[in-house]
């Protein structure tokens, strides 16, 4: 029996069409800010993505600013702006921001002055949706966009930011999302790429994988593969709340992203369990994998009232378009028996 | 016939080495902060990229941070320090620097105070090579990277820069290269990434080629591949001197890249001549292909004292490793039909 991989929240295995696309952008030879026609078929390849990702989001009219993360269009959104945030935000937001807004037992935020503040529309470890506000300064949509039905368009945020990785895209390549008419300080500058916002040669293979794997996302979901999903999430969540009494599930009563489950087992570590689940054949994940292999408590959990007990003990599953029945299952059956495992040895 | 591409200092195609290493990287999965078994085989292919860089650069001991261009690691070397530079630097080095450095006619900078300066080793449209300075700040190496024999440890300078698509590697991605016990202030803040240095999950599939193309670039040099290009763009000069009399070569007396031709035939507009010359197929370039299409004055050329004439009417011709006889035979003949169609609407 091959590795099972439930943790698309961290990254998703390359999609096919995106591998295609980006096989296809090694031949475009050119620099896209040359005038000679190698030059202008590479800008093709770029604006060709554009448009992909444009249409995917739901973004007509807005300006995509290609970066090399969501991380850097983060840096791009809310660097030096004084922006407030909760602390469910991923620390490339949280590394700008206050960080101190309101976070209820849901995981929901109360954002007070929209316009001066950003938020997040899902969360990576809980899953949890937002009700984004009208006039938002700042959305990161990181890992709602490819999963829920979205338009950028209508979300009431002035700026988004996305990433291809979460959705099947390379990783290394994301995007600023602005309405018309706003614009940001250019962090990095030089040839004055992307309208002078972001300069540097684009990432044109990466750029390409991005616009081909945000289109088959946008298939996808238009398919239902994500209704699929959250029947196997909920199968997962209720082999698991039969069976280990002590495990707490965060988040569940919120609107979530069909494919992520976090649950806690107060006193077993996160990052225990991740490494039993990993010796079993299962990738998942204790908290934000962003953090170069560091698992702290969550501040997520943390900001929702659940005490260090809970937040240091957390195990985020996040299934991907082709996880199977099998599959869920298998790993519930590995997971309640390293489960009774901890049980019996803690007592 | 199919068209001749002569602007390598601007973008270089995809060497066959780092496409296969790409293709071999779109099957690893995970996210190389993840501690499972598929984040750490993702973190092993950064890691291995990150020796074949170091060692193909000569860098061993050296950090190198993987950044999404050549122009974000001169942000992260260069912003709010103050260096001096001269006019002959790439704009993502000028953008933050003086830019007032004296230039000799031959495109030498002289450097009074090397810890608070700046100095390419090579420039993009002439070719002109620099001795750097002892204890030299930072050196953008972008262009001499796998065309010139060097070592980062013994070139002087504290930091330098380097990008993959100038060797062959893929476009968005290069590198900061620091000497041990150097640090700068991370532009980009989130995961923490790149020792803290630069967030965002790695452009593993992109970090892949860069390293596969250095190790490529590397034998070439060991190979003599550039004393052969070198042969080949003293062919052009020489085939175009004889016939264009008003024509000037650009800093060929200095220490040039062995693939680098500069030369300007006064009130002839360098867009002109590429517009040309593209029609002819032959992708060559005016100036730097950094500015998004536009093309102006050189300010390279400018610096070295020459006057509007001369800077405005420059054509870069540059040669890659497998630039052909026949090709540099070919394009000879048809600059210097041009040339002829040129001064004779000028008569």
């Amino acid at each position: 029996m091959g590795r099972v991989y439930l943790d698309h929240n961290a990254t998703v295995p390359l999609r096919q069409a995106a591998r295609d696309a980006m096989i296809a952008a090694m031949d475009v030879a050119g620099n896209p800010s040359s005038v000679h026609a190698e030059g202008r078929a590479a800008k093709a390849v770029v604006e060709r993505a554009r448009m992909q990702v444009s249409d995917a989001l739901g973004a007509s009219g807005a300006d995509i600013v290609f970066t090399s993360s969501a991380t850097e269009a983060a840096a791009l959104a809310c660097a030096g702006r004084g922006l407030k945030s909760a602390a469910v935000e991923h620390d490339a937001v949280g590394a700008w921001t206050s960080c101190d807004l309101p976070v209820d037992a849901h995981g929901l935020v109360s954002v007070v002055d929209p316009a001066n503040s950003t938020l997040q529309l899902a969360n990576s470890e809980t899953g949890v949706v937002q009700q984004l506000p009208e006039g938002l300064a700042v959305s990161d949509m990181t890992q709602a966009f490819g999963k829920l039905p979205m338009a950028f368009s209508w979300s009431g945020a002035q700026m988004a930011l996305v990433s291809a990785h979460k959705l099947g895209g390379p990783k290394g390549i994301g995007a600023l999302v602005l309405r018309q008419g706003l614009d940001v300080e250019p962090r990095i500058k030089g040839g004055g790429q992307e309208m002078g916002r972001r300069s540097g040669t684009e990432n044109v293979i990466g750029i390409a994988g991005f616009g081909a794997a945000t289109a088959a996302a946008a298939q996808d979901l238009a398919d239902g593969v994500w209704d699929r999903v959250a029947e196997l999430r909920n199968i997962l969540e209720k082999a698991i709340e039969v069976s280990a009494k002590n495990t707490i599930f965060v988040g569940n009563e919120s609107n979530r992203l069909p494919n992520t489950s976090c649950f806690a087992t107060p006193g077993w570590k996160g990052e225990t369990q991740v490494m039993a689940m990993d010796l079993a054949g299962f990738a998942v994940s204790a908290g934000s994998a962003c953090s170069s292999g560091k698992v702290k408590a969550s501040k997520t959990v943390a900001a929702m009232g659940f005490d260090e007990s809970v937040a240091t003990s957390t195990l985020r599953v996040s299934l991907g378009p082709d996880t199977t029945e099998e599959q869920i299952l298998r790993f519930a059956d590995a997971w309640l028996k390293a489960e009774r495992k901890f049980h019996a040895k803690a007592a």
